[in-house]
Formats: C-alpha cells, sequence, structure tokens
C-alpha cells in the first residue's frame, strides 16, 4: 500500500512537471511552483529526485516511455496499411493543432534546444528517446516497403531521420507562426516522399 | 560624438546578450550576468531598453537583420549557381559543426521553442526573421529555375518553407545527437529536392 502512494506521488511530480515544461521550458519552471502545483512538500520531490536535473531525466525517461507504447500501438496495431498509419500519425497532430491552436504534447520540441547545452544527463536521455522514435519510423517505413503500401528510396533508417527532422522543424514552425501552413506544406512533401504505389 | 558612443553601447549589450543566450537561453541569461559580462550598469541598460523582453525583441531584430544581409551577400552575389550558393549554405553549418561540435550562430534553432510560449513581442520578432529568410530562399529557389541550375516541383515558398523546417529540425538533432549525421542526411535529402538538371 505504501509502495503504491509512494509510486504515484513521483508520478503525479512527473505529469506536472511535464505540464508545466511544457508551456514555460525546463529552466523557466521554478521548484517552488512544481511543488505548489502539486502540491506536495520539497523534502517529498528530494525523497524521489536528487536534484531538478535528475528530475528532468526522469521526466524524459517517463515521456518517451509513454510515447514509445503510444507509436508502437498506433503504427503496430490494427489493419491499415504502414503508409495510411504513417500518415495518420500526422494528420493528428494537424488535428491538435487546429483545435488548440498550439503545438504542445511533444518534449522534444519544447526542451531539445534549451537542455543540450545544460545538461548532458538530460541530453542523453532525450537522444535516447529521440533515437528510439526515429528506429520506430525506420520500422514502419521498412515495413510498409515489405508490404507493398509505400515506396521510399534508400536506407529507412536515413529516411527516418529526415522524416523526423522535417517535422520537429515543422513543428517549430507552427509555433513561431502560430499557423498550421508549415505543417501541412511538411506533410504534403512527406506524402511524396513516401509515394503510394501505383495501382 | 555622444550619439557614436550611445550607439556601440547599445550595440554591445545586444552583441553579448545574444553570445549568452546561445549558450543559456532566454530565460537562463540572468540580467545581472549580462551586465556583469557587459560591464555596463543596470542604469545604463534600462537607458536603452524598458525591460528584459525588449531587449529580446531588439536583439532578435539586431540578429535578423544581419542574417538577410549576409544571406543576400551569399545567395545573390558571385559567379556560382543558384545551386551551388543554395549547397555551399548548406555546407557551411556542416563545417562549422564540424569544427565547433556544435551548433551556435542562429537564434532560431536557440529560442524559438522557448520565446513563442514567452511573449508576443519577442514571437512575432521571430516569425518576422523566419519568414524572410524563407522569401530569401524561394527567391533563390525561382531563381535557380530560371536559369536552369536546379529542378523543384510545385511552388518556391512552399518548398523554401518545407526546406527552412527540415533544416531548423536537423540541426535540433544534431544539437541532440552530438553528430553530424542528421545534418548530412537532411543535405543528401535537399540534392534530391532541388535536383540539378540532367546535362
Amino acid at each position: 500500500m505504501t509502495r503504491h502512494t509512494e509510486h504515484d506521488t513521483r508520478e503525479h511530480i512527473l505529469a506536472i512537471g511535464e505540464q508545466l515544461c511544457m508551456h514555460r521550458g525546463f529552466t523557466g519552471m521554478g521548484l517552488s511552483e512544481l511543488l505548489k502545483t502539486a502540491q506536495v512538500p520539497k523534502g517529498s520531490f528530494y525523497h524521489y529526485f536528487r536534484s531538478k536535473e535528475a528530475f528532468g531525466v526522469a521526466m524524459l525517461h517517463r515521456h518517451y516511455a509513454a510515447y514509445e507504447q503510444a507509436l508502437n500501438q498506433h503504427f503496430f496495431s490494427g489493419q491499415s496499411s504502414c503508409r495510411t498509419h504513417l500518415l495518420a500519425w500526422y494528420l493528428n497532430t494537424i488535428e491538435q493543432f487546429n483545435q488548440h491552436g498550439t503545438i504542445s504534447g511533444c518534449l522534444t520540441v519544447k526542451l531539445s534546444a534549451e537542455v543540450c547545452d545544460l545538461s548532458e544527463d538530460m541530453r542523453t536521455e532525450m537522444n535516447a528517446g529521440v533515437s528510439m522514435i526515429i528506429s520506430l519510423l525506420a520500422r514502419v517505413l521498412e515495413q510498409g516497403r515489405q508490404q507493398n503500401s509505400l515506396i521510399f528510396t534508400g536506407d529507412a533508417a536515413v529516411q527516418a531521420q529526415v522524416l523526423y527532422s522535417l517535422w520537429l522543424g515543422a513543428n517549430l514552425q507552427a509555433k513561431m507562426s502560430r499557423s498550421v501552413i508549415a505543417l501541412e506544406s511538411a506533410l504534403e512533401h512527406v506524402k511524396t516522399v513516401i509515394a503510394a504505389p501505383a495501382v
């Protein structure tokens, strides 16, 4: 029972911290604000995390673990073709942007520029998370090629890296411009990169 | 004479501030650190800028003005073809990364995720700067198409936006991975997007 509560508190701090970081960034999120919002005492925070940096690493780890699960579910279950799954992943971000008028939900978009110069431990954790996403993208590309639902040239891992870069940059452009156009242009480009086979 | 010195002090604060922001981010750059590094008193700072945010806007304005001049010089002078100029622009970043092992020199890469949620004035200034870069890219694409040094499909402005997103994202990936590979993969992709005409 105690262990269960302990786990909940740690999870709760991480979830609240992620919400705050998504808006304020990591440096901009004061520890006192986090404790106040999460309604936990300082001692409790330091019971779970030895420092703000250690908290940051755990937050990233949790974020990418959840993202991995969601992507696996999205890409590799269901009956649609790999191409359809891939395009739906893009359309999902576009829909969310249209609903909320902002990019949210991705710590890579929000924190990559900031934390890479700030903490080597956080950079390493983030890099592992992004490498995992790119690997999953490569896997779905390769599978799509095998099932003949999409065509692309060259190595799946390289292509996946390019697709990831493009989407990351387009997300930032959407943030800057408060417009969905960069996301839509990127998606149109992706459709040509992973062409549908001629019927 | 006084006006000249005034201009120099303002310029000096902006230049030092940009250097600090490039490493620490905007929130992470304390005003006291800026004043100490620039060796100017607080009163002097507030003589030129009514707030840290106003300083941020002026810093972005100055950054993109210099960038516009450099890009104009790079893209539209000299004897090489537009395709060569474009690819040289990419290679320049790759060379700098290989020399310094890091991405530096671009406030869009470093600050976009941070300042867009922080300050509407800074977001607007940054968006204007990025729109200017994309317009220049579109102009060089269009000119290259006319001089038959490169081939691409569709609208130059849309293509320029896609190229910018891809490069922005690849720069962040290079930051995260401390590896040049994402930049190189992006450049290889760009070469296929702006194909050389068959001889």
